[in-house]
């Protein structure tokens, strides 16, 4: 089997098999192949697409291309959730502790932000103490003792879909359905879990821009996640605002724990609700989806949930006390309000701004080098569908540096567009897609 | 201007400027751009295609990418000539004395050769003595004083296409009507010719299998040289079998002074008719077609070719001897007849398998750091219209190493396919290009 032979192929537009995949994944993870014969590979696969069989055997080649977790010691059915990635997501940290205190494993690996979208990591570790490097043997104990444990993914985690990323990132190979869809999924599969809830954020502020794009992923993904055994919903939800209020990660931590306090911002709790309950039926432990949504409401009211945060803040180093006082967290020396020029209703809040604003005072990074400041960033006082007079308070940045207070704010206003007719809230969840059917709402 | 930018642009299917186009070429010629991108742009221009101004481009931006030779200080029109290449092809060989004994000033630069096709510069080589390393002066005073000059292209000409071919040619994107038309002319037009005559082979043993590609090939390197402001001119032959009988060096060379002789196989006659009547033409010599095809028979008839082809020898170092002995050219030491094993008519004689069979002998290069031995090669005895009966000879191996004998006798018996029905003699000249008009014969 020759590497020119595969390129070929695909650039006439023929199906590669299993084998020819394998090979082109494997040789290039070894360096057994350069960088300019897999971006010409790349490129042809870009514009040639593939097919869904091809997709399938593009993400098993990739998980095999590193270490597969073996999650097998952990008790019950593990099931996982991702978000492709929005501004002020901070679902995972509302949503772990809950899943967990209906009796659901949540053994979850995260990843790290870039750009204009934060990532659990880094949120979490805001949390005086709080750490995510643990052996796999201590993350599979915590999981059966607590049923619920977040930790770094280790670097040995799909090794060529690392590399492929970094060159897919240069050669304008990036926004192909099937590519990304691998580059999801491969990561997933070899975390080791069961059941897959995706979270495909659509609109302005996520990566998937139009709906028709949004679904056609969760699709591909579903597909995957099917073929190779695995129980796999996707739902597709608004990123056409950012999600909840704050952006910025100790301002998201406490976000997330106002909502377990049952005062959570509407549609993150809608969120949490939805995703909440897939996770809960994939894991047999809700009947229905109505049941799910029940059992989740349930563990807020009934303080489960907080209580389960704090267990789980507590066993991996954390400070506990953070919970009932916030001013325990990192906290920014400035907190300046940002008032509108006009009148109007807010018709639009473009996520993507708010994130860079957001970034722009150092709750993101812009290269892997950068180094956050956790105290950092933005919190809305407006969305989508309120009204406001003319000087209100749209949002409060929170921020140590005044040197970057001009060009976020600037940022933040453009993001805000107000508009004389009335406009209605934004629809949170958009459709399911699932091995047997796609809903849209 | 980024190169990110330009894959993605060309990637989505949009023309790329003049300035883009510089911009890659150049940086990547001075290693400022890596494979990687220039791959994954070669990929997207392969299957989204470029148009007539953006091979205009790209042909210009290569030429500029290396010396740009200047050969004002000849006198005269210098009309050079271009085989895309074909097996048996010694035109050059033949023509070049034609042209110059007709007094149209031939200032010509040749390739070697790689695979189943030979060079020109091979060629000459085996006449002993003879040299192809002259400096431009030289080179010029050469051609000013004897109207003939041949000497091998400098590392020099045409950076970039040097490393792009490379590059090509391991990511399955040679194949590219545009490509191949800017990497031909873009060498032509740095080795200064003022018009240009194109012999596109097209067959099976041509590097363009289909009639229909051969005229896109023709028309895309003419249009490439009216936009560069050279005259040019394609001609559409064909490569169905090999051109005359002569496959190997130094057989080549004695059947293009045959030619001179007036004993030339009648293929190759026609071609250096046709072709040399065209560079007549353009050289402003010959008034028109008919007038440039009677100067070169009288060229052959008065004996003034092979006289001029003995200076030529001699002015580049060479024993003009050779032109009256044979025996002086490198010989093999055996020669063993290849008999055919049924009656019939000779219907195809592939040239690929035949160019193969040559190349096993040592006459032509696998790689490039293949040494060739210039006495070994195949001379046809039977051609296409040809009635053979059974155990008459088809062709005879000229070989000095037995153990190469095997494989090299079953390609050439693979090549000749045999038939009971009639057939006509093969078609030489299938077409002719020009700014104006494509006529089709």
């Amino acid at each position: 089997m020759r590497i020119y032979d595969i390129i070929k192929k695909k650039r006439d537009n023929h199906q590669l098999t299993k084998e020819e995949i394998e090979f082109f994944v494997q040789k290039y993870s070894k360096n057994e192949i350069p960088d300019y014969q897999v971006s010409a590979l790349l490129m042809a696969i870009y514009l040639n697409k593939m097919t869904k069989e091809e997709t399938a055997y593009l993400t098993e080649a990739m998980m095999n291309s590193g270490d597969v977790i073996d999650l097998s010691k952990i008790d019950g059915i593990k099931v996982d959730k991702h978000s492709t990635g929005g501004v002020g997501d901070k679902t995972t940290i509302a949503l772990a502790p809950l899943v967990a205190a209906c009796n659901a494993p949540v053994a979850k690996m995260s990843g790290r932000g870039l750009g204009h979208t934060g990532g659990t990591l880094d949120k979490l570790e805001s949390i005086p103490g709080f750490s995510i490097d643990m052996e796999v043997d201590d993350f599979i104990d915590a999981v059966n003792k607590h049923k619920i444990a977040v930790c770094g993914q280790t670097a040995k985690i799909a090794v060529a879909d690392k590399k492929m990323y970094a060159l897919r990132d240069v050669t304008a190979t990036v926004d192909n359905i099937s590519l990304i869809a691998a580059s999801i999924m491969c990561k997933k599969l070899a975390s080791g879990a069961n059941s897959i809830v995706l979270d495909v954020k659509t609109g302005d502020g996520a990566f998937m821009k139009t709906l028709d794009d949004s679904f056609k992923l969760a699709k591909a993904m579903v597909d995957i996640g099917t073929e190779m055994g695995r129980e796999t919903v996707g739902l597709i939800t608004d990123m056409n605002e950012p999600l909840g209020h704050a952006v910025g990660n100790s301002l998201e931590v406490i976000e997330a724990i106002e909502t377990l306090k049952g005062r959570g911002p509407s549609d993150l709790v809608e969120l949490c609700e939805t995703l909440g309950s897939y996770m809960l039926v994939l894991a047999k432990v809700a009947d229905d989806f109505d049941d799910g949504v029940d059992k989740i409401r349930d563990a807020i009211s009934s303080g489960r949930a907080l209580e389960k945060l704090k267990v789980f803040i507590e066993n991996q180093g954390g400070d506990k006390n953070i919970v009932d006082d916030y001013t325990l967290l990192p906290q920014a020396s400035e907190i300046i309000p940002v008032k509108s020029e006009k009148s109007g209703y807010v018709s639009k809040i473009e996520a993507e701004e708010v994130g860079i604003a957001a970034m722009i005072l150092g709750a993101g990074r812009e290269t892997k080098e950068d180094e956050l400041d956790l105290s950092v960033g933005i919190v809305l006082n407006k969305k989508v569908g309120d009204y406001v007079n003319k000087d209100d308070v749209l949002a409060y940045i929170h921020l140590n540096n005044m040197e970057k207070y001009k060009s976020s704010e600037e940022k933040l206003k453009n993001a805000y567009k107000i508009t004389d007719e009335k406009v209605e809230n934004s629809k949170l969840i958009y459709g399911v897609v699932t091995q047997d059917e796609i809903k849209k709402f």
